[in-house]
């Protein structure tokens, strides 16, 4: 009997932004998920219930015999509970979803290994539609790489390999396309907060600015007084910012580098 | 006879991406751009073909029957020739487009005068679509004000009015909105280009971070190593940007200042 590769089964280890994501990914596309491991028992408890899986809070407890661990922890806790998690289960397949962790870090744990890679921002709130997500992937051999392209290719329209080293500058890049951009928005939020005006007053804006670098490569998308120059209006805005002794050093600072990346 | 708004002719002062977004979307909603004045000839006789209008290069050649004269130069630039600008026009009602720039700057040089302040990043290879863009309008009576809100909502659903004070905080939440974000966009390129990486590969992080702040405030849509302090990643993000001072420099002073807001 042919079984489809929505038979596999996995197991989550960690309950987090990403975990949750991945792990309703998985749900709604028939996959077996059948247990959820966080230290938080409320997560654990929470994300079970949504896939229809069962929860631990306890290492000892995962189950041995999944065909698929996925690992989404905070780095420093992966690295340091690694043994811990794999022991006793070495017959499975173990991935994490880090970009900043090598593949190796599995070697001499286990025999078979990779990384899953979803290139995203992910929220417990706000699941996203994963088939835009690219998903980068890596396996400790073309059998494992071929088993995760498989998987992912079930959630995914975008699967790609990537080693260590390429996924590393992926999510360094990340940080900056996402977290950086983000906190560009909570930045402009705070200042329009403080004198009553909407930030919902912003959002065609940073729509347009998002859609522009689909057709135009980012430098040549820029405009606006540090790439043409204008002397005037930074030094006013310098001034505006006079009490926020952050924003204005990012200000300059950024303004400065507009400039030296022209 | 009874006139529509349409009728009313539009003189531009300028022929930037700004002033050339504007007169092509006046000009399909049917108004009467009837000149260009650009410093430029090629900027000048360009946008006038575009919009079927006569165009110059001499302020002295402008028109002085105009109903609606749009000046929109870079600040130094209006600031330092606007009395040549009016001469000789001064029936005419005049606007600026400036987000920095206050509304008494036309004072003592024409009679009625106003602002009209679209709120979107502007480049003349892209033309963007009006309707969603706020209009910010400020006038020097309500007979003005009035009149600008009725040639703004040719163009747009969003038309508000906004002081001069409240325009210059917009125009400095912008630039941290559109001007740095696609800073940020520009050093991700940069970085993925240097290690053969495409761009590409951001661009469904870059919509969902986008899409993300329509529905959470940005403080609580932040992910990523910054906002959960993980010091592991941050430490190799450092590490890796050694080569790349400013960016490196920038990582450091944003990441801090994430969490600085949490």
């Amino acid at each position: 009997m042919k079984r489809s590769i929505e038979d596999t089964s996995i197991v989550f280890i960690g309950a987090g932004n990403l975990a949750t994501n991945l792990a309703h990914a998985f749900y709604r596309k028939g996959f077996r998920v059948v247990q959820i491991y966080s230290r938080t028992e409320d997560s654990a408890r929470t994300l079970a219930q949504a896939v229809e899986a069962d929860y631990t809070t306890s290492l000892e407890n995962v189950v041995p015999d999944a065909q698929l661990y996925i690992v989404s922890l905070k780095d420093d806790a992966l690295v340091e509970l690694l043994p811990q998690i794999v022991a006793g289960k070495g017959k499975g397949l173990w991935v994490h979803t880090a970009g900043s962790i090598p593949m190796d870090i599995w070697k001499g744990h286990v025999e078979r290994y990779g990384v899953f890679y979803p290139l995203q921002t992910f929220s417990k709130s706000r699941l996203v539609d994963f088939h835009e997500i690219p998903v980068f992937v890596e396996g400790s051999s073309d059998e494992e790489v071929h088993f995760l392209k498989q998987i992912a290719s079930a959630l995914s329209r975008k699967v790609l390999e990537a080693n260590s080293e390429q996924r590393r500058n992926l999510h360094l890049a990340a940080v900056f396309t996402c977290n950086f951009t983000n906190h560009m928005y909570a930045l402009a939020e705070h200042l329009l907060q403080k004198h009553g005006l909407p930030f919902d007053a912003m959002l065609p804006l940073i729509d347009e600015t998002a859609r522009k670098v689909h057709e135009l490569s980012p430098r040549l998308a820029q405009t606006g007084p540090a790439v043409r120059y204008d002397m005037g209006v930074i030094g006013k805005h310098l001034d505006m910012l006079a009490d926020e002794p952050e924003m204005q050093q990012l200000y300059r600072l950024l303004s400065d580098d507009i400039h030296r990346l022209v």
